[in-house]
């Protein structure tokens, strides 16, 4: 199937900030299909977009319509695709996320998103459906300003790179392991991959292959990514990460970065050699090729956060024109961060603030402020991951449905705890969680409430163990007011919150043993995820779900049931 | 989860053959999941029924109704399950074949199949979703008498065996090769599966591993089978083939089989040394052990048909007792029948009569004579299967939904040929086949009538080639008329049917080069699919589907709802 693209141009004339706007519908078909592809050399099994891994990227302008059908071609397996920043108002129903808003698309059926682009900025997209993003399912959603409206920062190109770490294993392979009794944990990645391409070590298989299809160098899929620049000229480079696990340090060898935009909201300019970014978040870099034009330099991705010597770099090229674009860089690539100092990551961190002149002031007070613990628990032998001792586990009935139409058999309607014993609980120890439990049950927030999310972080199961999490909030962004080491003191961190310029984000790390505070208002009926975007944490329970105003949710489609307890419907 | 079965005694007395029958419900719980097991020596991921593959085998008596509460904890992907061989009689929307009578049942979900066990005899269940069955999801259904009543021949113990054949690569992995221009070849079975247990050759392994569980002779799941036997004693024999591919010939060395069923049919005996056995099939034979009680013997299964030089044969081991079952037998195994002559294959197919006293007289005419030529096709490039030259693709509401609730969208109203060009068609030469399409037509039969069908097989795309096809029907038994080489004459082949004692199957072989006759009667309300039972041929289209009194069938359970134009119902 060819990808077909609509441009409809339709005479809709909206006033919008005092501006006739044109908007545009743009319509896409896309097939999602099993094949084998090389990414990082190796072949493998993967999920593509119209034969594409990372699949198309959407280019649009704010208020545009993005109508975008999804044929599922897979085999038995079903699917759901998540529009990753898109906060979806009044379209609660087209978020993608399985389970919360939607029924899976069933292999054969052709399932319509449809949705406005309210907000410039750089989004993503991917499969959210088990952990079938890993499979290869993402890409890219790029929200220009509309016709007329500039940026607050001048660059002559736009470009865009996904960041990501790839296993070779299958994800079902990778599920069995984390279910299993006892755990059997998925390790660390294979390779990391630039915008779809990796390089696995083929010599170093522990299992050298005879088929030399297996794992081959040559292979044109695994050809390294370049990125052609023009001497003196200045680049917007959007990088994402849509990682599995991996926190990354992303560089570009002799070149600085200068942060401009962080999930679709403009940053105050600042200047760093290494962007430390985690799953599910988006930044747009400027870099000059200000750099001796005569030779070539390494764009590279290192794991940070977590050891994993055996995965090699993510490599790519800064190719100067009009030099060779094979050519490869006469240096030894920069070396990684040391993956266990969490201080210039937190730094980085605390350094994005709102734009001047972007700043959207956050409530001065909260309605409500939960503390999330995130732990490492074992309930029943199996190792999981919880919040405030509840592990997630998804509902058979989408909660947005269920919620709508009252179906209050469909999910556990107790919600889980709003804090934990902040007083005796010591973050720093392993806690035998005995009294950790599963359920499916949700926050219910008053509709346009300001809500405060406390973010703890705490040791894990291993001995002096904690890890960074990227938690993701669907269908809103909230204000990061702040970031912190150690145990959150509710009677005085509170005080050192940023009202003043915080950035607004829908992805955000919380630190090893440290805490993250966030703010957001509750203003968008629906029923929304907010989790680990790390594929395997989410998998096992890191998450929770959110449900606000939804008295005020139209009439769902139809297309979204069709599971659960709507089979019926 | 441990499986559960509950036997509860229904206090219904029926009145059947004159007897007062006890007729029970027999409960099961089954969950379906993604394990890694290593039936042959191979690690692979499976899919279990309660941690099991093949999956635990049902007990019951005829005239009981049986209960199977399916939950689908597999990760990503959808199920279904049918009951082969029992004919669904007043539950056609419990068969369990996706697209036909349900649609797929979502992971999360449990689905709860009820229905009679209305003949004694040896029946299998599978997966009929994709090729799932080439997963591992199968098992065993034997229905035994009531009580008080005795089969027509004597033995003293009752075993069980399932044969299949056993690919290293994932079903999707297959799929994609199938599914691709140009054709990628899945290959001969990596080895034979006696009852779930078979022995790949780690050391024949092109790629040595260094990890010593991928490949390891010594795992107790690839333990021979083994049948213990005391001396002096009969066994009936059960055997089952669901291969993905392979015709098997199944012997035990040194003894005799006697053939006394067939399909849940009683065969008028006879006695082979080898049992030519075609996926979808079931057959007991009686096996006397009367042989020298100081040595055990080898069982083995073998491919015919299709040249395989790389599949080690299946081995298992029968014990006589008290000798140490893990003494092997000191015989070299029996060599396999020459695997490419269709002679012997044609006679035992042929010397397969109704039992004396068992025979059910066929209508001595038919109302309809449908004749299916099966022949090797490319359309767009695609490698496919076609029967008159329509290639079989499946639709997304399934057949019995849209028939029962008029959905004429749902699928193509049109149905395929009842025949070919007789006249013209040379079956030994490759064709061109350039007027092949793909449909999902389906072949509407009058109520109650009588429908005679021809399979005529044909060469296929290579030269001099013609495979063997089990065809396998669901909802209904059919008289086997006859069997013949080269083109069915449709003038004099009919005078040569057996009209006699003609044994009733659900499947049944065509030869190459050869054809089959079949009668039945369109008796059972519902939509029923007709297809090679190789999983790969109905894959690339190989089936039809039937549909008859409609009308007659009753309110469709909600449960097989929920997928394609059945979302909203």
């Amino acid at each position: 199937m060819v990808p077909v693209m609509f441009l409809l141009l339709i005479q809709l004339i909206a006033l919008l900030n005092g501006y006739g706007v044109e908007a545009r519908i743009r319509q896409y078909k896309w097939e999602v299909k099993n094949e084998f592809k090389s990414p990082d050399c190796y072949r493998k099994m993967v999920i593509t977009i119209n034969g594409r891994t990372p699949g198309p990227t959407i280019r649009t302008q704010q208020n545009d319509t993005i109508i975008v059908e999804v044929t599922n071609s897979l085999f038995t397996e079903n699917t759901a695709i998540h529009w990753h920043g898109i906060r979806q108002i009044g379209t609660p129903w087209f978020d993608g996320s399985e389970g919360i808003t939607q029924c899976p698309i069933l292999p054969g059926t052709t399932f319509k998103y449809q949705f406005v682009v309210d907000r410039p900025g750089t989004y993503v997209y991917h499969a959210h459906y088990g952990m079938q993003r890993d499979s290869g399912l993402y890409g890219s959603i790029i929200v220009g300003l509309p016709d007329g409206e500039s940026e607050p920062f001048a660059y002559d190109y736009d470009r865009n790179i996904i960041l990501n770490d790839w296993y070779h294993n299958s994800t079902t392979e990778q599920a069995v392991g984390l279910s299993k009794v006892p755990f059997q944990w998925i390790g660390e990645p294979q390779s990391l991959l630039i915008h779809g391409r990796g390089r696995f070590n083929c010599s170093s298989l522990s299992v050298p292959s005879s088929d030399p299809g297996l794992c081959n160098t040559t292979n044109p899929d695994c050809s390294p990514f370049r990125l052609i620049v023009v001497p003196g000229k200045t680049y917007r480079l959007r990088v994402s990460s849509l990682t599995s696990l991996s926190a990354l340090s992303f560089q570009i060898e002799g070149h600085n970065l200068t942060v401009v935009e962080a999930d679709g909201h403009y940053v105050e300019p600042f200047v760093v050699q290494n962007l430390f970014i985690y799953s599910g978040e988006t930044y747009s870099v400027l870099v000059k090729a200000d750099q001796d034009p005569t030779t070539n330099y390494w764009i590279t991705s290192n794991i940070v956060s977590r050891p994993a010597p055996n995965t090699p770099p993510g490599q790519g090229v800064l190719v100067y024109y009009p030099n060779h674009p094979r050519r490869s860089p006469p240096t030894i690539p920069p070396a990684a961060p040391v993956w266990n100092d969490s201080r210039p990551r937190m730094a980085q961190s605390q350094a994005i603030k709102a734009r001047r002149g972007y700043i959207h002031i956050p409530p001065a007070v909260s309605d409500r402020v939960i503390v999330f613990l995130n732990t490492q628990n074992e309930i029943n032998g199996r190792r999981r991951w919880s919040v405030n001792n509840v592990s997630f586990t998804h509902p058979h009935t989408p909660y947005l449905i269920a919620l709508k139409h009252n179906l209050t058999q469909a999910f556990d309607q107790n919600p889980p705890p709003d804090g934990y014993d902040f007083l005796n609980y010591d973050i720093y120890e392993r806690h035998p969680n005995a009294n950790t439990t599963s359920s499916n049950g949700i926050y219910r927030l008053n509709f346009n409430s300001t809500v405060d999310i406390i973010l703890q972080n705490a040791n894990t199961m291993n001995p002096k163990n904690s890890e960074t999490h990227p938690w993701h909030l669907h269908g809103h962004d909230f204000w990061v007011l702040g970031y912190g080491e150690g145990k959150f003191d509710m009677f005085n961190d509170p005080n050192k919150y940023n009202l003043v310029n915080p950035i607004m984000k829908n992805t955000v790390p919380v630190h090893p043993f440290g805490w993250t505070a966030l703010r957001f208002k509750a203003d968008n009926p629906g029923a929304w995820s907010f989790h680990c975007h790390i594929e395997s944490h989410f998998f096992m329970g890191m998450g929770v779900v959110f449900a606000e105003g939804i008295e005020k949710v139209g009439k769902l489609p139809s297309s979204i049931m069709g599971c659960g307890q709507t089979q019926g419907l």
